[in-house]
């Protein structure tokens, strides 16, 4: 019996669970999942022969260590900020880890110590990060080994309700933490390269500065810019390339609303609001529009927008009842986020029976033999409910999978690592596949950024 | 023979200098000039018999306790962040403080030390802070002690150019700190009260939130809202004011062009653009506009601004040469920020003989007997040339009169304090008439922001 410790068990580890339970008699596992709540697990595992619950704070250094120490794989899937205590005593017992987070700077510090125990600490394999590495470098790498070269690289990625479900004038409901949807492209300004120049957008300008996007079958989408379009440009081995962008994806539309909440101020989360808690829905949005004694609310809201009488993103807000002198959020020392944080999950939660979607699209770009080319590849996939969703699904699959590809020695070379090798991405990529997790690929002509000179 | 040590001695001590040693012999003064450098204020004191220079480091603990226990009242000129080494050994030294910056949180926690000693260290009595205390606090408790009540209460400041140099199109030139001038606004939401409401105007929207103000004999002024608005409600005793409003002023039209810079980024001070050195004017434009093979930097920048063909703003940029190819800053890790500031530093620099201006406007509406009343007071003075310039005497002229004040004991009060009392502000105001630095006052009909109602 070989024992598999998950710490932590919130939303993303439905996936991750069920897949590690269906394959723990053929794989001879026992699962011990470990976290302060474990209500939401319990449900979902009860009766099951090969697995055990156990309540436990991550403070609690005596019973971590002692869980450490007496798994074979250690799976952390708590909040980023505590995985480096999971790593460390990883390290100190010599057992290797699996998280689907961003490589902080304290754990990459680990990985000498790491690399000489032999040690393999796998991150950044959920769905971004993780798919789109994956999928991004076995394309890079064929390219590549044909003799191509690389010239650009777009990625996109979007987490959205299922079309089936698409009911609101957004297109969009939250699957997943609301708070980052609300904050999304604030803390810097949008860096990313173009045709060898480096292009900068910042936040209040983030949203009308989109792309648009078309998936055979599920239409248009639009994208926006990231903050972070080169962070993986030498890790990816594009240090030479001349286009490289990393968006975040929506329906069409979206951005140009939600633009109008950026320029009022009301996705700021940098100041408490006077009063918050006494603030209709109206009173908040009229606190980020001049005083007038006599005009309404909502012609100083189309006006300081420049919303024509016949715009119909005008149905959008009305939508939310933003305009509501009767509604409140109710929030103590709120800031605006916070506010407008609490009048969409009124209006954009995903219903019981709800599904959400993952959409991802990578374009490339090359030169092969004096000519160019491009291949885009698209990747869309559907939760089943509320508690076996795609973002679910995308997240802990691939955890899943590494998990015991690395249990049984396919995944050996040691380090503090990402999934971007052919050794790791190969099998991972082929059993997602199984799971209805693939991409299509098609060859499209390159344009580049210089349609009318070609 | 009274000793005055001044520590500090930049561009804002001509006047404060002048002013003293014009009353050394009547008031028998010697004034000992203490900095690091002293090339400047040579040249002007030269041969002076009441004055002597000491050169002089802050942070040579010895000399500067030895400086200040061998005078009888200290004027610190240094950088806000150095006041508290000098104002504790005042306090240490039993000595009288005088500064013209906001009072620090350290610099308040010595209030109670400072009070119990019998000390006054006045701080904020240059121009704003300062003559901005001193008028609103006389207009304020005059209506006061006439028993009206506060009902509106707006003021704004302004360095610019005099009309007379005014030689852009921005109507502005840098009269102060550059730098100050390219970030003005950053840093936070600018809050305010307006009848009763607050409100709140993002960075991003600021310059397009104006006001406009007249000024008789000078013409149209506009204004854009200061962060801190609210600051001196408490101090000035205005809690129950309905409308509360503090403003930077600007020629008209000034704000709608700065605001371009603020939309596509360049006011930026957050990070460091690749390559800055290498930048041209134009590509530090491009940079901030999409990518085009065809489309000049020129009509990308007009449409993403929405600038029409015949829109006159369109020559203020113009007019900074700000689409040049072939001029740069030649700053190596720069900012937006700074290279905005070096392009219009080439632009806005004052000539030799250009005078500057310091305009103030206060609004008071109040009701008194059952009506509603107002007065509007402007203040407009001019420099003489680029060492006695306005904010050299608006700001200096101030300090100097208070320190004679302090010394001769016409005002007393001890502890930390700004000017809001009839004590300082009368002799002080007083004075300044003298210099031509006067409030002109007018009763105009109270309108609020209720014009409609009324």
């Amino acid at each position: 019996m070989r024992h598999i410790l998950i710490i932590g068990s919130g939303k993303s580890t439905s996936y991750l669970i069920w897949y590690l339970l269906d394959k723990s008699e053929a794989e001879n596992i026992h699962l011990t999942i470990a976290d302060i709540t474990l209500d939401y697990v319990k449900k979902r595992t009860k009766n099951h022969a090969n697995v055990s619950t156990i309540k436990f704070d991550i403070f609690d250094d005596i019973s971590r260590k002692k869980l450490i120490k007496n798994a074979d794989i250690i799976i952390s899937m708590l909040p980023a900020r505590f995985h480096i205590k999971v790593a460390k005593d990883c390290l100190k017992f010599g057992k290797n880890l699996i998280t689907a987070s961003y490589i902080s700077e304290e754990l990459q510090a680990l990985n000498e110590a790491v690399t000489e125990k032999g040690l393999v600490f796998m991150n950044e394999i959920g769905v971004d990060p993780g798919i789109d590495h994956m999928s991004a470098m076995q394309v890079i790498n064929r390219i590549r080994s044909k003799g191509g070269k690389m010239i650009l690289f777009e990625s996109f990625t979007g987490g959205l309700v299922a079309p089936e479900n698409d009911t609101n004038l957004w297109n969009y409901k939250f699957t997943w933490n609301p708070r980052n949807v609300v904050v999304s492209g604030q803390g810097g300004t949008a860096k990313f390269l173009q045709e060898n120049t480096f292009k900068y957008i910042p936040y209040h300008r983030l949203f009308r500065r989109t792309e648009f996007l078309e998936i055979e079958g599920y239409g248009q989408f639009e994208a926006y810019a990231n903050r972070d379009s080169l962070k993986y440009q030498s890790v990816y081995g594009l240090d030479s390339i001349k286009t490289l962008y990393r968006g975040t994806m929506r329906r069409v539309g979206f951005s140009r609303a939600w633009n109008m909440f950026v320029q009022l101020g009301m996705t700021d989360d940098s100041y408490i609001m006077e009063d918050s808690e006494h603030l209709s829905y109206r009173d908040f949005v009229n606190a980020f529009l001049p005083y007038s004694p006599s005009d309404s609310v909502e012609i100083k809201f189309r006006h300081q927008l420049k919303i024509d009488q016949d715009d119909v993103v005008w149905n959008k807000f009305l939508e939310l009842d933003l305009f509501n002198p009767n509604k409140k959020a109710n929030l103590k020392k709120a800031t605006p986020a916070q506010i407008l944080q609490h009048i969409l999950m009124a209006n954009w939660t995903l219903a019981e029976k709800d599904k959400d979607m993952i959409v991802m699209y990578h374009k490339f770009g090359y030169e092969l033999d004096g000519k160019t080319h491009q291949i885009d590849a698209t990747m869309v996939t559907k939760g089943e409910d509320q508690i076996y969703t795609a973002m679910a699904k995308t997240v802990g699959l691939p955890v899943a999978i590494a998990t015991l590809a690395i249990l049984n020695k396919h995944i050996t070379t040691p380090g503090v690592q990402r999934p971007i090798t052919k050794e790791v991405y190969s099998p991972i990529l082929k059993e997602l596949e199984n799971f209805d997790i693939k991409f299509t690929e098609k060859e499209v002509p390159y344009l580049g950024y210089n349609p009318l000179i070609l």
